[in-house]
């Protein structure tokens, strides 16, 4: 596993207003549409400037099992993310390059952000992250990561330049609480993660888990 | 439950790009922050015009469960949502309004939404739906709905003008296979939907799920 980061150096020291002229990655757009009555309204929504021209896809999220005698565990990151002012619990993830698929895609994205050899095992339909304020979606790929493959004995992440992340795990029926102690820490939860946690709370819940 | 709903009329007619000063809901920022080596560094991201001042959560969405002598049902809703040009799958969901709790909020739109009357069991930590390019966000809030109580018996949404919601129900255990059998008859899905069915599914798959 790759080492700590130190993230006590990353901090926000000003937020200012952007013109779309200006903005390179985000873009706001105006939607003209009739709604189920036929009339005709507008919207406004806001969209990446990275999507690959003729895909409908932006990335992929990808959730890593490591298959460990005392049980499966998830991988998860922290990384600072200026957009929401601290250090964020997130899967690893990716946008899509040119001519691959979503799940060479997550094999890859995982490899180089923590050096692990996986295999993709399983794909979600297509999701959108926040259907009435934006365009942006992604798959989350489940993989598998095999622990006895040499290959994965001393794995080594290849960050790009500015790229800080620290790879940790955590037990798979320990994934809920976890999320909640790490709140408590100060840490801010992606939703592609904590969602995939309500889902294990709502089957415990209401009687579908398995209490192992 | 209310009526179905015909979209067949809900199509985008036109998309055209938005200057930072027309737009009314949507705001574009660059943010300036320090990465976690100490490097000036900046940000592009998104941002939601309507978050109440002093709070730091937009709005919740609404896991309700209808205790059904079959099984528990979850209460999913159908709406089009002109960012991703077609109709989504969702929870129902809503912005805070000042001075209301989170719970509040869920018992409140749910009503609103779907003219059940339930009670919030669960709050899930605040999480950010794309943390790398806007600060949305949301608690997502369990809510039970007693079929028992007499105002149940006949529930009725109370749309605002302009608002199609259609409201339906899907057995618990069945959640995230009914999730891909609309997706593929053209429906669009929402994360906060999807990921809890991930859940689902990962705990299935790594056998923490009870088959019931």
């Amino acid at each position: 596993m790759p080492p700590k980061i130190n993230f006590s150096k990353a901090a926000i020291t000003k937020i200012e207003p952007l013109t779309s002229e200006a903005a390179r990655w985000v873009q706001i757009q105006k939607i003209h549409f009739n709604d189920a009555s036929g009339k005709p309204r507008d919207w406004e929504f806001a969209s990446r400037t990275t999507r690959v021209p003729g895909s409908d896809c932006d990335g992929v999220g990808i959730l890593a099992v490591l298959k460990k005698p005392s049980g499966p565990e998830l991988l998860l990151q922290k990384q600072f993310r200026p957009p929401v002012g601290g250090v964020c619990i997130e899967v690893p993830a990716g946008l899509l390059d040119p001519g691959e698929t979503l799940e060479q895609c997550a094999v890859r994205e995982l490899f180089e952000e923590t050096g692990y050899i996986g295999k993709a095992t399983r794909s979600s339909p297509l999701m959108f992250s926040d259907p009435g304020f934006c365009n942006t979606n992604m798959k989350l790929i489940t993989v598998d990561i095999d622990l006895d493959d040499p290959r994965n004995q001393n794995p080594q992440s290849k960050p790009e330049e500015g790229e800080f992340i620290e790879t940790f795990t955590v037990p798979l029926k320990e994934f809920s609480e976890t999320l909640r102690k790490l709140e408590s820490e100060g840490f801010k939860l992606d939703a592609r993660v904590q969602n995939v946690a309500d889902g294990f709370d709502l089957a415990r819940q209401y009687g579908l888990f398995l209490n192992k």
